[in-house]
């Protein structure tokens, strides 16, 4: 048993894309006749087929989620501190699959790409996609890639809300579900703070209707907003406290609107890194995934019923000073498990990083990861 | 001694305006050489003049706390329920004395006051102002009025912070000091929430660096979304959920941009409604004001010894459900008065109204109130 090794890397990565000519009809109703699909992959797929393991990203990852893509990247992929040799998810023994969300923007077919026949860009044209439609396209994939069974499927936040719906619509296809810091649907609050970013970037002149890209602008002022109302509502109270405190950057308050708080500095720079990496369509896009999931809506809003014909064992994690996806919700989806005699585990993990706690690497949470995935077989 | 009566009201009023030639130099260093102050009043000074409240109000309220302005009027003043005769601040005992604060945009001086000189509006060059200030300015409008004491300083939120101000600033002025749902400084969160509000207002492109009145237009989408982020924050994660669930406005989901939960629809008129109705160059110095108060940083942090000369008697009063000013920030108030052995009654009210319960007639809490100012002696 290897012990987890930080310096551990999947190293060099790079993204494939795989095309798909076959016609995906979407729950808007809308069809797509084609679409790429842009992945990464980590470990080696055993000859049993049965290694593989599904990483569903959140409302503003991608599929770049370990290693590097060229030597000079700062930064690896967004849960570089989970997925690697002798990482929780050991790519020793997994293969591991993280694919962009249609409708994303980092390869998969979504506003930016071009739509075909016209030249331009989807833009806000794309179709609303929901996390039934991802998990359809990404089952597509599965069959692309061989995978019959995912060893798997793992996914923090709007990513656990994808592991749940994938053991719902394929109860045969998963064998562990790992649903981290999820909820089974938003609460009213949530929606709420959707509908903020959403009008923010709306509202934002440079938005002309979603049509932006060809104006060459960029609504940044609505998508920084959306992003700064996102990083308060990640962290606790107690964490922005212990981080930021009152800390004033030039030791005292000059009565003006420039930045005097440390916390006013972190906000503004989270917003506008944020600004030149992802695309405020997509945004928009993935906050309407977010809302509508609530996938006992089908059954009267009877979840246990919703759940009633998964077959996968469970593992569902939350963290106890997460306050957007609260561990009340997630002992909502435990209950419902165990109300249907499922084989569930439930850990909350004890942290003061809020919701943001799924993307780190906080000991006791990885040491639970490490021995469930540890305890998943595979053939040699 | 009277019941609260709802039906109760203080009637018509009108609001007045005393004119101060008096110049005010401000914590910013600023000097204002003369300015008005526009305040309300209900009941009747008594001969003694030891009979009179003021009312501190909140970031966005005003001078006009109760009664009618006029008879068409649909709504009374922002505390009608609390202020009257049989009400818990009774006016047929006391009289109540509500000033809008300097920089405020109800009729005193501040960003929408034309400076002397300029036949222009202050607009973003009115000086940013204190709790400290408002306190000095309130003091001489006490003056003004022959109350050389108040039988009770009372406030919410922002204005349970210029309670705390006036009793540690003019200790032999105040025998009862009333601090409901306030907090001994913002915390880091706090001035997070009110840096998106500043952020949304001031990145709109209606904003005109603060000139905005020079171009006949109003930052409204920045003024809308800092209103809606403040709605969702006054107002616990329960009562959302209670009042609006999931509730769809057409009983479906559309897949559009469009109203389609209830709380977007009540957020949306939130923030236009209170577009028509406030200065955002106001709301911007307002949250200022609130980021600024501190009293203990004069003392090395320490509270205790900030309060330390307080003279009132206290009562602080918090909400179970309150997140932006919780329980626990009321018990810093309460605990550095007992270190200090003040007379100080608190009450934490159960309600899941979130901060907003400060404004609302919620029975428990008005009985508090009444009972604790029908306590306070006045000479008849």
């Amino acid at each position: 048993m290897t012990e987890p090794n930080p310096e551990s890397s999947v190293g060099l990565v790079t993204p494939s894309i795989e095309h798909f000519e076959q016609a995906i009809e979407l729950d808007c109703g809308v069809t797509l006749d084609a679409y790429d699909i842009c992945f990464e992959t980590y470990g080696t797929l055993n000859a049993a087929r049965d290694n593989a393991v599904l990483v569903c990203h959140a409302l503003s990852g991608d599929h770049h989620a370990a290693g590097y893509h060229s030597p000079e990247d700062r930064k690896p992929g967004w849960w570089d501190n989970c997925i690697g040799p002798g990482k929780p998810i050991d790519t020793d023994r997994f293969f591991v699959v993280c694919p962009n969300n249609l409708g994303g923007c980092g390869g998969s077919t979504g506003p930016l790409a071009v739509r075909p026949g016209t030249g331009k860009r989807f833009g806000p044209d794309f179709p609303i996609v929901t996390v039934r439609d991802w998990v359809a396209s990404q089952a597509r994939l599965a069959d692309r890639l061989g995978i019959d069974t995912w060893a798997a499927v793992i996914g923090g936040s709007l990513g656990g809300m994808q592991v749940l719906q994938w053991a719902i619509d394929f109860p045969a296809r998963v064998r562990h579900a790992v649903v981290i810091a999820a909820a089974p649907r938003l609460s009213t609050q949530n929606i709420a703070f959707n509908e903020i970013a959403r009008q923010a970037i709306r509202s934002d002149p440079n938005f002309h209707d979603g049509h932006y890209y060809e104006h060459d602008v960029v609504p940044e002022h609505g998508l920084k907003l959306a992003r700064m109302v996102g990083h308060i509502t990640y962290l606790s109270d107690d964490v922005l406290h212990t981080k930021f405190g009152r800390e004033l950057r030039a030791g005292k308050i000059n009565f003006g609107f420039g930045v005097e708080f440390e916390i006013e500095s972190y906000l503004r720079y989270q917003g506008e890194s944020f600004v030149g990496r992802f695309d405020a369509n997509t945004y928009l896009l993935m906050t309407k995934s977010l809302d509508y999931f609530d996938p006992a809506q089908a059954h009267d809003g009877d979840l246990t019923r919703a759940v009633s014909g998964c077959k996968a064992r469970f593992l569902v994690v939350s963290f106890s000073s997460d306050w957007r996806f609260s561990p009340a919700r997630s002992r909502e989806i435990v209950r419902a498990l165990l109300d249907c005699d499922r084989d569930v585990s439930y850990v909350d993990i004890e942290s003061d990083l809020g919701h943001d706690s799924f993307l780190l690497p906080i000991p006791q949470y990885h040491k639970v990861l490490a021995s469930y995935f540890r305890r998943i077989e595979v053939q040699a």
